[in-house]
């Protein structure tokens, strides 16, 4: 892992709303992956494959999913 | 990520029925594969590769699963 | 998605027995699939490969096990 | 679905336990299966696939550890 | 299911330390495959398969973490 | 298993920060890896096949986050 690759953006998991919640849950998908793939060209040909893989979107949804819970959770749900 | 996509219809967690919840699980779900592949024409391909394979149709339920479970928490489980 | 297909018959999770509360797991997860294909043909010709593929089967259990846990939560347990 | 085949044994998720918990878990990702696929000797046929394939079995492994976890939570983890 | 395999060692999920929570959730992760696959010999030929297949490793470092969160709960994180 | 791998650094989920608590969960994920596979040569063979596949790595992305939500609520969030 390089340990310049920041894992959490502002390192808090704590956001103003819901919505800034689910952009970090995004964003902290993302950044594993930078981080087990830190190579952006590689990267850049792998979000083609993704991108347009009905199977692998839903499975980019799974992570985000599991990734928001633990926000919402952080934030006592923004209630 | 194009930051014009709203994540989180009406930016909150919470509603009034177990099955306005779940709806929104659906939605939740649906806009993460949109904003992973915003492109319209390339997701109308995709619909009915994931609508008629079986194995797709049971990972979508398990996103929406997961989604649903934080709705509900934050609901309070609508007791 | 067709806003008449209910998502969560009775809305509502809580149920009187675990025995009820894993039915509504069972019919809450199918509720999704029909949602995301909502033509009963398709389905119909769907259901015997799901049901005679062993991988299927056992993905489908995942599904209900994570809708039973938050129907669970939300009966505290039916303690 | 059969209404007649149990879901849940005895109809309660408290045991006393773990290793009766765990037991539970098992029984209960099987009668998913039990119920999705209602025939004996389709599932008898689908058996030795699933026993004899490492994904199929760590597939099993992740749904019972789902299972389990709600079990363990009804039973305020036999502490 | 074979009566004879024990599920979780000790028949309890408390541990003295993260480490051996650790070492227990992998643990009860194969005893799951066990009681699944009680055949030693069939499980031997499998091994060679999941631990040079790197989608099997990161299937079973799901489950791992599966396993892990419930007995992290149980022993309140060892706070 | 080997007894000799250390699953868990410093035997502690606490981490004095969100970051620490990620790369944590990083390690973590890895660490199931090693304990599954001990032979360094084999890893090293396999790591091109994990960083290269766009499934794999939403996957390992999945673990990741399976991993954080138990360290995140070990740490109630870092509130």
């Amino acid at each position: 892992m390089s340990e310049h690759i920041e894992l959490i953006p502002k390192n808090t998991l704590i956001t103003n709303t819901p919505e800034e919640g689910r952009q970090l849950a995004v964003k902290m998908a993302r950044l594993i992956i930078k981080v087990t793939q830190p190579d952006a060209e590689v990267r850049g040909k792998l979000r083609p494959i993704y991108a347009e893989d009905a199977s692998m979107l839903i499975a980019i949804g799974q992570t985000v999913a599991t990734e928001f819970a633990t926000i919402a959770a952080a934030n006592n749900y923004w209630r």
